[in-house]
């Protein structure tokens, strides 16, 4: 094995194969996405430090943003997010764009992480976001959009769940058990990571960080009250608008759901597969009425949510509900080349199928009609076309049925593209 | 005005009206590409130096490369062009892969220059490559594609033509002329620089670099001479192969094109808008027969071109190309909320239709109807729903027809997305 220059680590290679599951997914979301009047948008895949230094999560920012200076000076930032431009791009308009706005983008990200299994350091994330609207109806749409990408790709709420918390609602818990605001950030790391360590340990991680054993008691309670939600108002009114929008069972309230960006003030969302297996959330959102502000706008009250394609690839995986039959190659026509000097032939048999609306695929070079046959079959075309001496003497075609093996001399024009139709109808019924 | 924070210089943002047309540009590569037999991939958009340094052109690398040490201590860049990534993904697979094999894809890519007219630091580029064949009947299918791809998208031959020179007949008269190898990429920039400057800048740019009078004259003669692609057998067989494939219209033999990548070898294509305006190539390309070696696989033919959408995007403006009738928002079909009490029941309905598959956008909240229907205007929709208290009492909905000011009350189900879709048919004939 030669010494071939590697990939960066926690990239991927998108061969046709997985570039077609990535367009696939894309094609998923825009559907979705557009089925609730969301319009596509993109931000820059650079933007300034700056932009992150306001609102994102510190880890984020100090720790797994990719930033660097430019030859010019300036410190830049490989996007990790989109919010961040999204509030920027918005504040840029706030005057011009009619609101309420809804979209929605999908596109890369960067995030300097570990690479293991349901994480890359480069990735393509779904996003989607309403401004303008302050209301837990307008969070019920946001969750409604989720829910109906997964029943699109055929995940139940067997297999997973959106689970759902307010910001509001803990913060009042957290004030009836006199745990200070600057304390808050601390108290929701430990809440998070109680799934992920032993009931002892997590108990004494919390008294490190000065909770005292009433707090803790009280914090242990309040994570486990399944009826919590009923005290605040935003929830219920929340909760009754997922069940109109006929989403309620993929929908459940869970007081651990604490996200890790600072800039959530309302309605918080995760969701998880439910077996638990893969333990990273599939998405994360909610409901940030603060952020245009921070970036020099205008307060505007905003909703949205963000899907990497690495977990949500993992879950459909498992479940077995990523697509098989995707088209890797798009022509099912061949025309073969007989030899050298009919070469141009065939070039010109092509154009004439191609500016008949068919993807035809010209094999580039004379070899032996067996081996261009063999390519047909790899690249899985349904017709292949022979224009050799016989053929060329008397204005005919051969075209050739490759599942049935039947071949039939047609005239070259119109006939033919009606033949290679006529298999290509029967092929795909 | 408030101080917003600002993008990156050279970045832009795509908001809906520019999201649709990078949309569209992206659809007709595919559509082009896949009438080809093309299969889209993808590579990471972040290398490694390495993989650069081998063959990309020195400007490239070290003057307009995004070059930057990631935390691990690894030196990365942000991809300037696909070609040597391509090289990497077909070198890692040589021996699974089928070939020939024929590869499109439409991404971001990195130049750090001086942004203006016609130029970015962030573009998008597509890209179209053949790799395992060598004859001038592949470059011909590549201008080909090309060539397809103006006439889809409106360019005649009378605004843009593709400009076609062979590196091996100019080396070959390099020789002649007593031009060593490695004075030669002087030699080149020289030539690329005639149209940019005065006739006597130019030869005394020329007199500096080392050539001497009766080297200046041939070289001029050698530019100025049409005819000059006869004494090739590959342009001779490559011009043949361009008309048999209908496109000669498009192709024009140019001893002044030669292509500052250090890769090319054999056929180097550019295209050009006719007028001169916009004066920046539209795309580049040519036969690499070396590439997939430098990055440590086994030699491979190959050959490919890549157009950037900022000039494109350019030309299709000068000549009024660029559809004006792009959906901006997808939603034609807008549910009205009559007051908070009844919200839900339009969330309801929104849903019903949603599920008969249109396209629907919720208004998110109670506001006086005449909003509402400003709103609709504003977002092209063209039927509005009303769910009132009248309508939920007798079991129906109001649909307005926008465009006519019409409306009817019909029985909420299947009549009312049959009343929808009937407005839809007309207002779409």
């Amino acid at each position: 094995m030669k010494n071939i220059i590697k990939p960066v680590k926690g990239t991927r290679d998108f061969y046709p194969e997985q570039m077609a599951v990535r367009t696939w997914l894309y094609g998923v979301c825009r559907r979705v996405s557009e089925s609730f009047g969301y319009q596509e948008y993109d931000a820059p895949f650079l933007e300034t430090l700056e932009l992150y230094a306001a609102k994102s999560g510190e880890e984020l920012v100090k720790e797994q943003s990719y930033v660097f200076q430019d030859r010019g000076g300036e410190m830049l930032t490989l996007r990790p997010e989109l919010t961040p431009s999204l509030a920027r791009m918005v504040a840029q308009r706030q005057r011009q764009l009619t609101f309420p706005i809804r979209w929605w983008s999908f596109g890369p990200f960067w995030r300097y992480e570990r690479p293991q299994k349901g994480r890359s350091r480069e990735f393509f994330q779904w996003n989607v976001d309403m401004l303008g609207v302050d209301s837990p109806e307008a969070d019920a749409e946001m969750v409604a959009v989720l829910a109906t990408f997964f029943r699109e790709v055929g995940l139940t709420p067997e297999q997973v769940l959106i689970l759902v918390n307010n910001r509001r609602l803990m913060d009042a818990q957290f004030e009836a058990f006199g745990i200070p605001e600057k304390g808050r950030p601390v108290v929701s790391t430990w809440i998070d990571r109680r799934e992920k360590m032993s009931p002892e340990a997590w108990e004494a991680y919390g008294r490190e960080i000065g909770l005292s054993e009433k707090q803790l008691q009280n914090l242990k309670a309040m994570l486990d009250d399944k009826e919590l939600w009923k005290q605040s108002e935003e929830l219920r009114r929340f909760l009754a608008a997922v069940e109109a929008l006929g989403v309620d069972e993929y929908v459940r309230y869970d007081a651990s759901i604490v996200r890790g960006l600072l800039y959530y003030t309302g309605t918080v969302i995760e969701a998880w597969e439910v077996g638990g297996e893969i333990r990273r959330s599939i998405l994360g959102g909610g409901r940030y009425d603060n952020l245009l502000a921070d970036v020099g706008g205008d307060p505007l009250p905003g909703v949205g949510f963000a899907m990497g394609d690495v977990v949500i690839t993992l879950v459909l995986e498992k479940y077995g509900l990523l697509p098989t039959d995707l088209t890797i190659y798009p022509a099912p026509v061949l025309v073969t080349v007989f030899d050298q000097e009919r070469l141009l032939e065939s070039f010109r048999l092509a154009s004439e199928l191609r500016r008949a609306g068919l993807n035809v695929v010209v094999y580039p070079e004379p070899k032996r009609l067996p081996k261009q046959f063999r390519y047909a079959d790899r690249i899985g075309a349904r017709v292949a076309l022979v224009l050799g001496p016989d053929e060329l003497s008397t204005g005919q075609v051969a075209v050739k049925d490759l599942n049935s093996g039947e071949q039939h001399l047609v005239s070259r024009g119109e006939a033919t593209v009606r033949e290679v139709q006529r298999i290509l109808a029967g092929a795909n019924s």
